[in-house]
């Protein structure tokens, strides 16, 4: 019954790709299936992530570059991701007025993403959503999301270029990011940049760039874009055709996915493990009573903890539990 | 051994604390033991966690509020945590200089940490430094965090009181970060309310206070501070004293340390599992084949999980590797 939803995904309809979409949000049991069959129309899609501090015009950027991609005849699959905002409509809203153009088109697909899960839970799901875009033959895949905080960068492994958009306005605040923005940043831009400080950030960053660990195939460019005005824009994209050249020829491209597929190996281990242990949790009274000690401070943390490790037929319960999956 | 540091930490020494807590970071073995020990020490302080965009201003205030409660006679443990800057050398130079007043107090202990670990890493490590500082007698425990993203959420969990600051220029990025802010906040501050727009930014949150909803033991106050000019710190700390009497009385305070308590030993669990799965992986050969069958694509990465988690001599050997824990 799924792999006629796949199929119809595969050959290009719409509301097949959004009940796909929704099924890996809810963690549907038919997941691993789904990715399993995905698989083999996989790995064509330049996945490109933009990211930034709230209101560097991410959004704007993500629009603009996707009519010009639509100008080349590519399509466009856009993931917005808010980690933020759990239970935000606000942001969802506004990225529907703002992509209003796109969403007629049936070459663009856009969703957004806004959920806060279990940890890691947000960047499994992305990761996920943006591998059924590729299926879906998305020419590029838009990975758009808020902030540059931690959780933010796990979702940013699974881009092959990375865009860190940043506005003037942001100076002081970037000095104490910098370090981890020149870690993740493939390509720089200044974006509104007609507004004060504009060059000096961008030389700015080019000096951190210069001073930071050397790459012989590959200098983060900075660009300067005024999104909004449509300035830059296409450079950008040429920039971004380079760097995936780049990590084509180099090998990289094959490493980094390689990467991808052994962590996932792990993720999806570790989350069947933990899932399967809180459902034995709830049903089995031993545990219930320890879990309770626990909450009461009548037993510590980790002493409970090493007494279910410690536990062979609990263990061997929650081993079996785990076959039965 | 470790003993002898953790009465010497108990008794206030400054040295010992340092040497805890970075154990607690590099995640030795004895962490379960500090934890187990220090706990009957631990629950009276008041943990507090301010956290907001970049620029908000947030190391002044809490700068700021460090200094009200010296003159109050108060003791203080502040830990700056910057999930987004994985090896900035640059965010912490930046808190030593601010905080340099504070540093040659004894009565004061800050620490910074910047850590990108395993998913879910900086969120526990940075729950047990809170704990440990609260046995070290500080009287307010002061959690400072860059961002609002979902990672400082988890780490926001941790404090009694969360202070969510806010500066005029964020207005619009704001916006769509409101229903997440508004889940998170138990107080308001509205910084650099000199600035154009911090009235219309205080009266928008106010609204949106009203609009959200209601609990009729607290209504989040929305607070306007200069905390470079020190106008405002007297009113917000006064604030955090009523909410935290709220807590206590309403039995809010001990509902939310039972579920710390709960999800510290399911924390604990999954750590050690996962890490001594990773072990495993590591010295078993037909799992080393088996995942380097997953990194060449050959394997799906979900049919390799189910493969491992029905082969009962693997998973056997993984109990037993429990058991020796």
């Amino acid at each position: 019954m799924v792999d006629d939803v796949i199929d119809k995904m595969l050959s290009g309809q719409v509301p097949a790709l959004s009940r796909l979409i929704s099924k890996i949000e809810r963690g549907d049991g038919d997941v691993g299936h789904i990715m399993e069959k995905i698989r083999p129309h996989t790995g064509q899609a330049h996945t490109i992530g933009i990211t930034g501090p709230p209101g560097s015009g991410k959004s704007t950027l993500t629009d603009k570059l996707t009519s010009h991609l639509r100008e080349q005849g590519k399509t466009v699959g856009i993931l917005a991701v808010d980690p933020s905002s759990p239970f935000s409509g606000g942001a969802l809203l506004g990225d529907r007025l703002r992509m209003r153009q796109h969403y007629l088109d049936p070459a663009v697909f856009i969703r957004s993403m806004a959920t806060r899960g279990a940890l890691g839970g947000l960047s499994a799901v992305s990761k996920r959503v943006l591998k059924l875009l590729d299926a879906a033959q998305k020419d590029v895949v838009i990975l758009e999301t808020v902030g540059v905080g931690q959780t933010e960068f796990g979702v940013m492994d699974a881009a092959d270029s990375v865009v860190v958009v940043l506005v003037p306005e942001a100076g002081d605040a970037i000095q104490t990011l910098k370090a981890g923005l020149l870690e993740v940043a493939d390509v720089f831009v200044v974006n509104k940049s007609d507004r004060t400080g504009a060059k000096r950030m961008a030389t700015d960053l080019e000096m951190s760039v210069m001073m930071g660990p050397q790459d012989d195939q590959w200098t983060v460019p900075v660009m300067q874009t005024q999104a909004h005005r449509n300035i830059g824009v296409a450079e950008l994209w040429d920039k971004l055709v380079d760097h995936r050249k780049v990590l084509e020829d180099s090998g990289r491209l094959e490493d980094s996915r390689r990467n991808h597929r052994r962590e996932e190996f792990f993720e999806v281990i570790q989350e069947t493990v933990n899932q399967q242990f809180r459902t034995l949790v709830s049903q089995d009274a031993d545990l219930g009573g320890l879990i309770a000690r626990v909450e009461n401070g009548e037993l510590d943390s980790y002493h409970a903890a090493q007494e279910v490790l410690s536990d062979s037929v609990l263990l061997q319960g929650w081993f079996t539990s785990l076959q039965g999956e």
